[in-house]
């Protein structure tokens, strides 16, 4: 089958989780720097999401790229990385309402690596339908270092972040 | 006429309908187990739907994948299926607010229902449009298994669901 | 310039204002046949809007099927006819909360007849940089009983609708 | 890597931002002419904000249209561009809320300049991957009296509009 609708469905997805969180963000109370402060941790938040969202864009339009054609089971191993994507709004605005706490914070690094398992599963499965001889793998081969890293690197900066704080929430 | 716009227009409602439900997902009041367990059925419900559209999605993409043209009735029997398809947050909301009731259950399987026969009035213009000697007329034939059970089982789950549901309800 | 991006970004714009609507059905208080009555009027204008939607994106995909390459001044007339459609669910809701009132349902003729009238000069504009022997007026030409009558259509029904029940409100 | 997702990407994710502003037109409370010049400044705003997205989107195309290729840093440089572009709803409701106050009329002037900042980077860095004798620097050369002073203006308008407002906001 054909690449062209599955991009533009995840794009479509993609687009709206990376402009959804917006909606969030409202307006502060005040017209004033304190104001402005009230909001500043949803607004942190918003751009860390939008960074994560972004590099999730990137890499999808990277392995893509490199993608011939699809079958059944890559349009069901993308759906499944959009849904854990797509509940990336919902555990920000969690966190951010919650003011950094420790489950809200685990339940958001949770659904990180579930996006990066699930995103793994699909380079999986675009590998195994294009054969391990292919161009495909080939680039994801060589461009392993970027795509690999980068999921690696999407699934640790929030542990990061998360570890630090549920001990600081803890204590 | 191409079948571009149709595919492009579809996957642009889709997208929003499969993400829009995220914003009914509000944050849990409290950063507890507690919190997590009462937001527990609208991420069940918010699951459900997603598996939905979904199902609707990669079926719709394997039909238009077969389509090598459409028709001014095309155009409206697809828009018919997304009205139908539009509704499933309204009603998956409803079910949710009522905590599975039984009229929001039944009004839940109807919209599906409904979704299906949308769907399976497209499938049959498209056949028209195309002659019955056609290649697409015989990749749904042959197809057929996997898109009439499909459609069937994306109608029969949700009154499997509803039936004890009801029943439940009314007891 | 290619007409490609004009049409991906006005199935994108259209595809979100006909499902935005979506976001104003809220689930009725109660799991009965009264709270799905009370619900009943925005059903109902939700129905009718998405069919105007509809109506215009059938007609526009109509239209740049027969167009070979578009203008910049192009981009803004269609811009333009986005922006009156972006109103509608503005004005759907409006009509909605007021019960019908008079005012609204003047401003809901107002938007549907300035959409009307945009998409009129969007037509003219296309049949200007075609030039008026070339394939695209002819085909409007020919198709001018399909879409003329489409707009004067969705500019008619409203104002159907509007005067008896201005009058209905003034009485 | 083809030009075609960074198109894709981007028209979803205006498409989003133009029509999601409308979210925050809430119909007025009352069905007069009093309800109607209640939410005035409102519309008022949300008209500007359009035109601003209307900008940055043909001027987008208008780029792309020259465009060739791309790089991964034109994917990047292209989502800091979306990313100011996405505040433009946030900037816009607060304004509207402190009824044009001095703090948020400076963080919407802000937010443009941003946004012209990061365009003028996505063109300089097309441009670098192009190479300075390309048809694309040609034609951004020739077009810079469009697109150059397209930027200026997105810039300058606000900063107009600022300017008197915060000193009236002084005073």
């Amino acid at each position: 089958m054909h690449k062209g609708r599955l991009e533009a469905f995840s794009d479509g997805v993609l687009a709206i989780i990376i402009t959804i969180m917006v909606l969030e963000l409202h307006a502060p109370k005040e017209a004033t720097w304190a104001g402005l402060r009230e909001v500043w941790p949803t607004l942190v938040s918003y751009v860390l999401s939008f960074i994560y969202i972004g590099i999730y864009w990137t890499n999808h339009h990277h392995l893509f790229q490199a993608a011939r054609h699809v079958s059944g089971g890559t349009l069901w191993a993308n759906l499944h990385v959009l849904f854990w994507l797509s509940l990336i709004p919902f555990v920000t605005n969690w966190v951010d309402e919650s003011h950094f706490a420790a489950l809200p914070m685990a339940a958001y690094g949770a659904v990180l690596l579930l996006a990066a398992v699930a995103y793994w599963i699909l380079v999986r499965t675009l590998v195994r339908h294009h054969g391990r001889d292919s161009a495909l793998a080939r680039a994801i081969g060589i461009d392993a270092k970027g795509t690999v890293s980068a999921v690696l690197y999407a699934a640790a900066i929030p542990l990061a972040f998360v570890r630090p704080w549920i001990a600081g929430a803890i204590y």
